[in-house]
């Protein structure tokens, strides 16, 4: 085993040398750009680490990593485009670059080329890759397609919102890790534990990233702290508020939630007391918590050496502690 | 073996079997509109007819063919897009009935559901159609990209525009042929035989296209024509025109080129009687036979029945003769 900053050392150095902008160039150039943005590469890492965790050799994950990474990068260029967003990692987006006919056909070309990655595996591998890839790529087009539909409905459920999460970032995490397992030859139960470890992580994460975005460090956090407020958007700490508040914090929250002040200072700060006075900033911190805890708890069943139960319960500790 | 009208409705059975508009909606609300608007199923059909040509059985090719007929709606999806199309097949046009967004978000859904369809078939059969489908995606994004390419370079010779429409058009005809081969288990000689077949049937098609569009009868083309003209598109016929014209004419059809006349029936005129004098329409209707006779050539090396043989001639030369 090694550590998380040597897999994404190789991972670097394997994307770099397959990274090359092709004939037409304004089809290829766009995928270079996005895939050399840089972001902590956390899924790819996780393909890495899968294999070795179940005694495959990291190398032979390389193919699976990128095409995971490759995705990742796909869904940020389309997702783009659908936000209108300028920025991506504190860069300039695709279609900004470009135009939004650009962002569309590379992505699609990325997507192309993800299933292409595959074809480096012998048969059966590729099929399972394939297979795996492909329903958690239409999971992921799902999640994005109900992020937007929740945009305009008022009676959007918790169990609909982590349905939500759990399609648009956390099967990706999971596949992520499952892929590294296929790839290593795993049995299916293996196969299954890494994917639920994954599952809990990502949930996990989803979850604090809404917690931060209200409660976060603004000198650490990396993104605009009260973001998802500014925009109305409909996390967990806004659902679970209006679940538990008073009748008046209800009324107050959806009052402020349809209103974009110039200065939203004042907004933030009454929401977030909101959150806080209502119960649910609280809630929201157990049931990160307890996420944390189901996916560690799947890999206490898993029958690998207590080293590899370390690396990867160091690495949801650092997700979990994780400043951006 | 059937005929063509047979395996149409065949296919429409099958598709019609397997659309489902399930949740989220407004994801795959638009699959099932545009899956529904018609059309002549050409590339399916071809999926059905290659596989019984080879010895196989067309039930066995339903998911290859829908996979190439999901494909080639993702891609009308998002070229529509990029084109700022209103309509298709005379009907509004995805984007301009749900938006942007949905329209891309669907189509990419589409493009992963094309590749699930495959996981129908035994390993290595999923192989080779995940592989061929990749390679052929890959392209006809490629040739998107030189046809967005060609609108703002003057510069385009007419082997790139060849292989432009190569891709963007060919490569699909000839996969759909030659995915029904896979299915059959065809030898490697039958695959390469028939996807030059479909190559050359494609190119034929498409050359036929930009001639039509000029030249073809306006209660039959379907289209309208001189549309290709009012767009300044640099079709063979332009580019064979700039190629053989004298300097006079060249440069009429460069200027004409560089406007947009309101009423546009004199520009259409002048046109095309460049394209007639210089003898860009006469050489377009000669390249037209060269590909359709190149494509009934390859037909001959198969060994096939000479009622297949005949199937496939009526089906290209239909192709041909066809009015839209």
């Amino acid at each position: 085993m090694h550590s998380i900053d040597f897999y994404r050392e190789e991972f670097l150095t394997y994307l770099n040398s397959e990274i090359e902008t092709k004939e037409p160039k304004n089809l290829y150039a766009p995928i270079t750009y996005i895939l050399g943005l840089g972001g902590k590469r956390l899924r790819p890492v996780l393909t890495l680490m899968s294999t070795d965790i179940f005694n495959g050799s990291y190398k032979d994950a390389f193919n699976a990593a990128l095409a995971v990474e490759v995705f990742h990068n796909f869904s940020l260029v389309h997702d783009d485009i659908m936000d209108a967003a300028p920025l991506r990692r504190g860069k300039i987006t695709v279609h900004e670059k470009w135009d939004i006919n650009t962002g569309i056909l590379s992505g699609d070309a990325m997507l192309i080329k993800a299933y292409q990655l595959f074809e480096n595996y012998p048969p059966q591998v590729f099929r399972s890759l394939a297979e795996l890839f492909s329903e958690t790529a239409l999971k992921v087009c799902e999640g994005q397609q109900y992020d937007i539909d929740f945009e305009s409905r008022e009676d959007v459920t918790i169990p609909e919102y982590l349905k939500m999460i759990e399609y648009k970032t956390a099967v990706l995490i999971a596949a992520a890790l499952k892929m590294g397992a296929v790839v290593a030859n795993a049995s299916d139960e293996e196969k299954d534990a890494i994917y639920s470890f994954g599952l809990n992580l990502g949930l996990a994460f989803q979850l604090q990233d809404d917690y931060l975005d209200a409660f976060g460090n603004p000198d650490t956090f990396g993104k605009q702290v009260g973001g998802d407020i500014i925009e109305n958007k409909k996390t967990f700490l806004y659902l679970k508020a209006l679940e538990m508040g008073s009748e008046k914090q209800r009324k107050e929250l959806i009052d402020l939630y349809s209103i974009e002040p110039k200065n939203p200072i004042e907004k933030i700060n009454t929401i977030k007391e909101i959150f806080i006075k209502s119960g649910s900033a609280e809630i929201t911190k157990k049931e990160i918590l307890r996420y944390s805890k189901n996916a560690f708890q799947v890999l206490e069943s898993l029958s690998i050496s207590q080293q590899k139960k370390e690396l990867l319960r160091f690495f949801g500790e650092s997700l979990m502690v994780r400043e951006v």
